[in-house]
């Protein structure tokens, strides 16, 4: 391979002996690195690709890490990375011990401030841009937010405040015309017209010169009037969206072309007050699978560079059998309709809204809304399925209670991504619903172990008239084919998986499948254990807390949700209050917050593989470990 | 007292018999129902002075309850309340068993969606109106906000997802200047200048017409041009700002002229599409000290109608030590900031503002933002407080997590109106924090059982390097003096209050009271109580634990928090890690919303008050009761 450009860049400070040309070159440069490293490692490929010009030019004409630069969601900030002295650990990106596939503080102090979901970043830069003023410091903040992110309201809520105080701040507003699916939202009807209007191009300067120069209007005043206000319109509506809430409006710039970014950059950096510039930018540039499916590349798992095709993974993922049973729901009952925010495909609804396109409501990224819209249609008589990733429905909390709990009303919660998610990481796990929901009044909450189970419950939670949440896992399921027949469940009840005499394990969705392994190892070692599926985390059924509590004295509790406040500590509750004396083990995410990689590699680390498993029973019924015959040593050992 | 145009109306219909003049007068009227309710009951009197001719015109011109009126917040619904068969109940309002604050559908159908928390009701209207469009319905939806709403990111969120659906949807923005505290954010320079300038108030038809009678220009084009420019601005500008969301803007409107009111609506009704209606107001109008003082009568405790002065509780409320503590450490550590969504006054910080403007920050009503910019200010080394509602806080759970927990920032969190709040009822209780707190990594979580305690724990937080919460409850606090000495608290270690050793009684915050109560009623019928002040949440010591586990078989936890997911069950966790084999008793809030009425009702309701308790605790423990001397029928009788 000839000389690179990018062997010569490892900081900030080597871009700034480049040429144009040769910065040219190395976006092409980074460009071959981001689709090697992704199609590798997996990750966001479409987004970065878009804002490697961007970043460069960011990197050349501020001085980081002395100003600060905050990406919103984070999923763009790879060239960032590269050019920030981690170009060599990008073969290790979203790995287990490896780099971050979002900015992370503690990995590099070029990383001003962690992110993972949207809509944050200019918040988190006026917290910075007023604590430099309050101290009296000198350096310039830069969010770099996408038009995807202006769906979400702490966007609007920080260019409110940060207008406002008026304070030193450049918002970059990226426009690549979409978040993850298509960008909604009349906000991005109002961002095209400022893009596509040849006359909002115009700068103002461009624009008083025009109108000095206007020819002899003559006698024709009304004429003459209206084409004034043709001109005057496009001079006083560009970026007045932005110029009304106190941001200094700049753009449309191309943002792929190095000069011109760098001059209103440098322009930027020197102005006082807020500004936002918005670029535009091609999502997946550079790439023809990336450009031409954005949306496929958007969050990619490894594939192959030179045909873009993924490597399919063979069994049917949860998200696919939740789209499928939609797509049933819609076609049995016209109350059906469902609801994401901004992840049509992530969230397998995309059969559904070419199905069903009126009821299909994508609406952006804007949990809260969606969640309220969603009680506003189950007021109205219709049964919306609003369908968020356990992570980001945390944006949506106070709705859930206050919109749709308090009032009863029959949503249905369906929560993908929920347990840990593996790459993403801490930013992504889905490992606090159960804990948060668990205190919220006329919730069901239910979690499948397999994919039948999660048809079922969704058949049951839509039968229900009453608020309820289904949480099922990323990626691959069981293998289990999804019957024909939907049943409807006993709410609140468990389902026996085998019988035992010695120990009860009840498990939680995904963590049924590790229990029943924990199960199969006891069973080798002679002995009895009751596997029980809990399929409800709320309510829990008393019969069936007192037949535990009559027959059992060691209960092991396991679930792939927080132990704090999660379904173990349900069980504990329940068991307390028929003063129950055994003992109960409850196994399931520490109180920490997990790091990325693979999720078989993060089970393992927090001792939750079946082999941790059973080494934890016996630690703590030493009896049980006693009384087998084989030979423990092997388990003796952490 | 003569005739009264109210004694004729009871419900929307009575009104369209009334003339004009007839409606001025029962606007009168009801303003003086206000005052007497809100002087008796206290409530919300402000807001509610401001809309009474709004929601006469509403209740003219549209078919209630077939069209549908969502109210924001809801605070402003009396007079709707009072049109709506409900104007003898005002006597009861906000009192147990009486009528809401807030709309609410199970008291009226003429309540379409209930509200109490900010910038819901155009996502909910806008679910409404899609669910009518689903079901080929053909009624109109009404979403009455406010200019304080606006500073809320859920209400962006849906005005942008309404303008981009196109379907009818009226929102009415209620424009009183203010929200609780004086109203902030650039959005609300917008609405002033929309407001003030005399060009603004001009119709389109207006603008047009004085465009085409421009005098003759003669040659100076670019006398011309300029002035031009300037008529066409504000031709241009009017409401621009909504309508690039895709709304219609008609305003402003005087919102005290019924005529203007109902040809306004009456035009909106026939629209299509999404109307935004910009309303004028004044908050608190036709009561002098309302109208002086809004903020004060935003929400008050009873008061003499006379001479708008409350009567004055006569202890030091939790919210003013907080407040006095803000101002020491304020002046003593240049680091703290702090930071209240639209609360100044409410949160006790209205000093703090005065003696620390560079260092205080109400960002309006978005908690959202108000937490990322808190954690943002933390990264660059400051020490923010963060002063919100326990539920509205709600609001702002992932950013807890994500933004603050996650980067394990020192931002401290003060959680005022924790456990039941009383009159403002279910919307408003704080009994879910401890719950959804707790399972958040990096999280220390206290609450105090009196003023000093308070105190230290602030101190406590802002020393930690943390993230850090406390929790403390609306009103008066214990009439303990806060000492000139702060403590920095044992992280994780209760304060054993009284030592025994019958049963312990672990309280937490203002439940340490109720606990004191319990263990003097026991102490009187000869059993030994060991009473201990949890102060902590998260951690709690395991020393503690231990010590706990081995010297008792009963425990009582005690909280003004979920049961569920809450302290006792954090207690259960830790107990059942050390094989606990005695009881614990869990009390607190059980697993239902609950009603409204004065604390110490809802808490004999709940069975929580000190003769509820033990007699809780015999019935777990019936060989305390059998031991105990004194004749116990009395406790046995619910």
């Amino acid at each position: 391979m000839e000389d690179q450009v990018l062997d010569r860049v490892n900081w900030p400070h080597d871009l700034k002996k480049l040429s144009i040309a040769e910065m040219y070159d190395l976006a092409e440069e980074i460009r071959q690195v981001l689709i090697k490293s992704v199609a590798a490692c997996g990750g966001h490929l479409a987004a970065n690709l878009g804002v490697v010009e961007l970043t460069i030019a960011l990197h050349y004409v501020f001085d980081t890490p002395r100003d600060k630069i905050i990406w919103d969601v984070g999923h763009q900030s790879y060239t960032h990375k590269i050019l920030t002295g981690r170009k060599d650990r990008m073969t290790g990106l979203r790995q287990f011990g490896g780099i971050s596939g979002f900015p992370k503080y503690e990995e590099s102090p070029y990383d001003a401030f962690n992110t993972g979901h949207s809509s944050t970043s200019i918040s988190a830069a006026l917290g910075l841009a007023l604590a430099r003023d309050i101290q009296k410091q000198d350096y310039a903040v830069i969010a770099v937010t996408g038009d995807g992110a202006m769906t979400g309201g702490m966007t609007y809520e920080a260019l409110n405040h940060g207008g406002q105080q008026g304070t030193d701040l450049i918002v970059i507003l990226n426009d690549n015309e979409m978040s993850i699916s298509k960008n909604v939202g009349a906000m991005s009807s109002y961002l095209n017209r400022l893009r596509t209007d040849p006359n909002y191009n115009r700068t103002k300067e461009e624009v008083e010169s025009m109108l000095s120069r206007i020819p002899g209007i003559g006698p024709n005043i009304a004429r003459a009037a209206g084409r004034l206000k043709d001109t005057v319109k496009y001079l006083m509506v560009q970026g007045m969206w932005f110029e009304e809430l106190g941001f200094h409006y700049i753009g449309p710039v191309n943002g792929h072309e190095l000069e011109t970014l760098i001059q209103v950059l440098g322009n930027a950096r020197r102005m006082k007050g807020p500004v936002l510039i918005h670029t535009i930018t091609e999502k997946g540039r550079g790439y023809e699978p990336a450009r031409r499916n954005p949306d496929v590349f958007h969050g990619v798992g490894p594939f192959n560079p030179d045909t873009g095709l993924q490597f399919r993974k063979s069994l049917k993922t949860y998200t696919e059998v939740f789209g499928e049973y939609m797509c049933e729901a819609g076609s049995r009952d016209q109350r059906v309709v469902a609801i994401t925010a901004a992840m049509t495909s992530g969230t397998g609804l995309s059969k559904f809204a070419r199905s069903y396109p009126d009821r299909f409501f994508d609406v952006g990224i804007c949990e809260e809304h969606a969640v309220t819209l969603a009680a506003g249609m189950a007021r109205a008589g219709l049964k919306p399925v609003v369908c968020i990733y356990s992570t980001f429905l945390q944006r949506a909390y106070d709705q859930i209670i206050h919109d749709v709990a308090l009032q009863n009303l029959p949503v249905v919660f369906a929560i993908d991504r929920a347990g840990l998610v593996g790459e993403d990481g801490p930013t992504h796990h889905g490992v606090f619903d159960l804990s948060y929901l668990r205190p919220i009044p006329n919730l069901t909450i239910m979690a499948p172990s397999n994919e039948n189970e999660l048809a079922d419950m969704l058949h049951t939670a839509l039968a229900l008239g009453s608020p309820a949440a289904v949480r099922y896992p990323r990626g691959a399921g069981e293998g289990m084919a999804v019957t024909q027949e939907r049943a409807i469940l006993p709410i609140g009840q468990p389902q026996v998986l085998s019988a035992g005499s010695d120990l009860a394990i009840i498990a939680v969705g995904r963590a049924v499948g590790l229990a029943r392994e924990a199960a199969g190892l006891l069973t080798e070692r002679g002995l009895s254990t009751e596997l029980i599926d809990a399929r409800f985390i709320k309510p829990i059924d008393n019969g069936f807390i007192h037949n535990i509590a009559s027959r059992f004295t060691r209960v092991v509790a396991l679930e792939d949700n927080a132990v704090s406040a999660g379904f173990g500590s349900a069980l504990l509750e329940l068991l307390s209050q028929q003063s129950f004396k055994g003992d109960v083990l409850c196994i399931g995410i520490p109180d920490e917050f997990v790091e990325q990689g693979r999720v078989e590699i993060l089970l393992e680390l927090l001792n939750m593989k079946a082999e941790s498993i059973i080494e934890r029973i016996f630690a703590r019924w030493p009896e049980l470990a006693s009384r087998i015959t084989l030979e423990l040593r092997k388990f003796g050992q952490s």
